[in-house]
């Protein structure tokens, strides 16, 4: 493809995209001139709630800034230096926030129109952090024009996925363990895999300068740190308060075991790669996802963190060296793998769940374990609490199976979008200059 | 000047501020004891209100975050690196705020006092804002004393804009495009051009070590992130909603128009300057300043971006060489023009703007277009809103109207304090050791 | 000590922690399933209040990046590059904040459980502040299983004096200049006295690349902006107000009296120690902890922010050489003077603290001051602010007393803890292969 036809391609693209504006999507009506309390009048008869936006506001832009700066810091900085790889990564980032807010806008579509409000903005990003995950699977193989197809055709694949798991099998998964990290992770690899196939495998060269590999580590932290707000950003309440503080220790304990295994390697010479290390330390904040706001009580979090941890630094590399998976920014090890135990583990702990424990909080983490309306239970609970929706009186047992049947979906969807969208890049239409070739225009 | 009466200076600069701020400066109510709810205990009674500080503690932190770094950055590291730009910026930064609460709070006093609450200190940060958009222009002209004598006449000519626009002329401007950005981008020209005239032209030595370039796109993302924020933080409940949700499509839109152009001209081996591309990237978060809360819609936004975005990569750069504006930086292409953009969409905007559209909360967006007291209009208003600040029952055609004169009283004032300022600056008072030889003592 | 069984250890404390964890660790009343308002319902009865994690997790999270990424970046950056002090200190930082919550949990013991809340990881992030300030002063000494143990041993001696001035003596230490700053420095200096006499002096090669020197100034500039967080973080209501405005004025001033002498020596060719200047200008923000939310006014803050500055830059380098003090990282004029500076301003300011000046907020912030219960003056007070929780009937003098006592206390516990963990490093136990030959392996 040449040049100037990508970028009019592109510029047709946003066209597109702010015709389907135009059409489709409008304010909701918190955005839009209803008077509500603005925090400094007295509160007053009818308008006594607080707006949507002073509560979200400070969540979403941290999510926004994590997801962004965070892993478009960890997925871009380390094999490739510069503005090579910034460029087309703020690129796709733009282009993936409008068209996420679409796709998955269609899945809630009422009169035709889109109800745009700051939730939509955080969910947009967890779209995006799902491409980005996955563009660390491929950022050596592909051009500018594959990425942002793979992007648009990812973010088909993610918003389905999650309209079926939310929507229709309603689980429960507070911190997208499942619904991002397991899904980019699988969709990443197996894009990978189908693209590399196409090629003769070279070694790919990666220049870590000692300053983009301090980038690397800066990002590390800066997630490590920023983890529990990504984990609680979805949550409310005391399920929220649950979530930070089941990912602050969670997180904790990863590190130190990694940790500690990479020190004493590093001493005894034999060395780690050090992007899996970080990778690794990071792995408890994506085990603990799905688990976050349940009740596993802190030193159920150490457990869950440790034992990722371990497995993240340990098991990982053998596994991806014996399966011969290709993995050179540890996509594996960080997403997949923690993704997965976070999946069991949730389900494990959603069969554990009962109202003893969780109290009517229960029927906001697992809103199908509701009772149907108008039986007994119903009206002993809206007696209880007030007013409730309805829901479909699942038991404990078969919400630990629906959320094993959402892992089953999403692993699919990861698979099957994965293979398709490869195919899709493999179309001799989207060849372009190499962006090796792209590197060394600028040096 | 010798150095050693410089810092003089500068010391006594601090003791005649310590002094304006024993005779001036108090608290404000909220700050003093008077016992508020503090969220934790029950609502009770007449307390039964939040505090000021935990509202805007939040916005206040991020503003701050990310008009010194993100600014500061994105000004001192393209050009010059390290300490020598970065100790006289702090500098110049902690003059300002305190300045600026002066300069601001003077135009607001009660009884002889200023009340300082953490409203003010937003308000210096916006002050300080406009400083270093202007530092743009000439940080490769000046001494440090200069520096802190253009940020004092500068916060001046800003705050009494400052009172004209928003308390006489009652405009509104919530991403304060005007007020900062077009302010701040043309006063900076005008003094550049006074001081530039002055000597002879000789090529500026740009020193762009890969890290400080690394530097300078990590500052444009971060701002990229928080702009919606920047926008946002005056504006409250769904004004603040829409705010957000504008600034949100607007950087997009404006980041995939900039980008693709910048992309396929890379490919094309026709060079862009990197600052431009960056500062074009960001061109939608000022175009959508001042319609940042307006009802544009979100495809409104993404014209508004798309728009910006275009001009700003190409428009501008062309613009400069025809009128021989001198502008390192990119402080024209990222503040001044998308800064007049967005002055007059906010103008059409604002004809537009009905209490259909808007509901009731038109009258919190344009104060004067609420009735005057005791007409039929107002009486009505009222048994639907409760208690009314009276109006001036501007029509929207005249709110129009006023939003352009608050753009030419802000270029009026922007030219004419940038040439009194450029004209101070000359004075032999002010000559010192040049920065440059500054930077070899250290070197 | 060999490092397969350095792992060991550190696997075996994880285990240890992890059971600790599973014995006495609870969640709090908060953070169980008790239906609580989701600000998303209408305000319903006997749920109208805000949740706790709501309030406390943007404070949480700004003190948590705070913590780790700016104290980190300063104390490790300066002296050694990348990996070989970030991993150890990622390491100590993820145990500590587990063992803080443990020791900071002992003393607030329930039923034998310790109630875990999200203000609980507040605290821990200030414990593991104290341990980071602590390292500035050894990082050059210590092999990684000494920094451990350092932790360890300083977390408790931190965390018992805390329970005796807060619960105990109930001082007021808002902004914890004496709790963690006063406490560290001298910890750490007592520390490094002991480590440093058991070894030949030599020179500790000081690895300045450019690029760890900017990290370092970055993160100067981090915390200048964050320390209004920092100090206002433990405050509510109108005191966190008056933290924040306060600490905004003290940097500003500290920062121009710093960067005016420091501009001035640079531009004559006396080099001054830049890390010095960097803690100097951030000595403003020490020097108002303790009288943060007093009623100093904000030329009060400017006049303490002037001083500590002065007395940073100038006074501390002097008092370094004539007693020898070594302190390549400029704890003691960062965090050692300034933070005795505002132990002693805040003994003044509460022996000036009347009724009249604070309102009934005085009881707020010196709760030692109410009056006993069933005196006359308790039911006027009752009768004014509804129900209270009676206090001692202090005065105002014997409450400045009391802060002097703490600040005794405090030295007294970081000097004879100090000592004690000093010995305890000393130990042949601890012995392992040296921090230089690690980084040498790396090369």
């Amino acid at each position: 493809m040449e040049n100037g036809s990508f970028a009019l391609c592109i510029l047709f693209l946003e066209l597109a995209l702010c015709w389907a504006y135009a059409m489709f999507v409008d304010y909701t009506g918190e955005s839009i001139g209803i008077v509500v309390d603005n925090d400094l009048d007295r509160v007053r008869g009818t308008h006594a709630r607080k707006h949507l936006s002073s509560i979200y506001y400070y969540m979403f832009q941290d999510v926004h800034l994590t997801v962004v700066i965070g892993f478009g810091f960890l997925a871009t900085f380390l094999k490739r230096y510069g503005y090579s790889s910034i460029v087309p990564n703020l690129l796709v980032v733009a282009i993936t926030l409008q068209w996420a807010t679409l796709c998955q806008g269609f899945f809630q579509m009422q009169r035709g129109k889109i109800h745009v409000s700051i939730t939509n903005l955080v969910h947009a990003d967890f779209a995006t952090l799902a491409v980005l995950i996955s563009f660390g699977t491929i950022l050596d193989l592909t051009t500018p024009i594959q990425l942002i197809i793979m992007a648009l055709c990812e973010v088909v694949c993610f918003a389905t996925n999650e309209y079926i798991s939310l929507d229709i099998l309603q689980i429960s998964d507070v911190g997208v363990s499942m619904l991002v990290h397991v899904f980019a992770a699988y969709f990443g690899l197996t894009v990978s895999c189908v693209l590399r196939n196409n090629r003769p495998e070279r070694e790919s060269v990666s220049i870590t300068l000692p300053t983009s590999d301090l980038f690397a580590v800066i990002g590390t932290m800066f997630l490590w740190l920023f983890w529990p707000t990504l984990n609680a950003s979805l949550a409310q309440g005391d399920a929220q308060h649950r979530a930070v503080i089941n990912t602050y220790y969670s997180l904790a304990a990863s590190s130190v075991v990694t940790l500690a295994i990479c020190l004493s390697s590093l001493l005894d010479k034999k060395p780690f790669i050090m992007v899996h290390i970080q990778n690794s330390a990071l792995a408890g904040g994506v085990a603990i996802g799905t688990v976050a706001d349940m009740m596993i009580y802190p030193f159920g979090a150490i457990i869950v963190g440790s034992f990722a941890g371990l497995v993240s630094v340990i098991g990982v590399p053998e596994m991806n060296r014996k399966f011969g998976i290709r993995d050179p920014n540890g996509v594996h090890n960080l997403h997949g793998l923690p993704g997965l135990i976070s999946a069991l583990v949730g389900a494990i702990a959603a069969v554990f769940a009962t109202e003893k424990n969780y109290n009517y909080t229960l029927y906001r983490l697992f809103p199908a374990r509701t009772p149907m309306v108008k039986t007994p239970d119903y009206w002993n609970l809206e007696h209880h609490v007030g007013n409730v929706s309805p829901g479909l009186a699942r038991s404990a047992l078969s919400q630990g199976a629906y959320q094993i049947a959402a892992l089953g979906t999403t692993l699919a969807f990861a698979v099957f979008g994965g293979l398709f969208t490869g195919l899709v890049l493999r179309l001799p239409l989207f060849k372009q200059k190499r962006r090796d070739n792209f590197i060394n225009d600028e040096a």
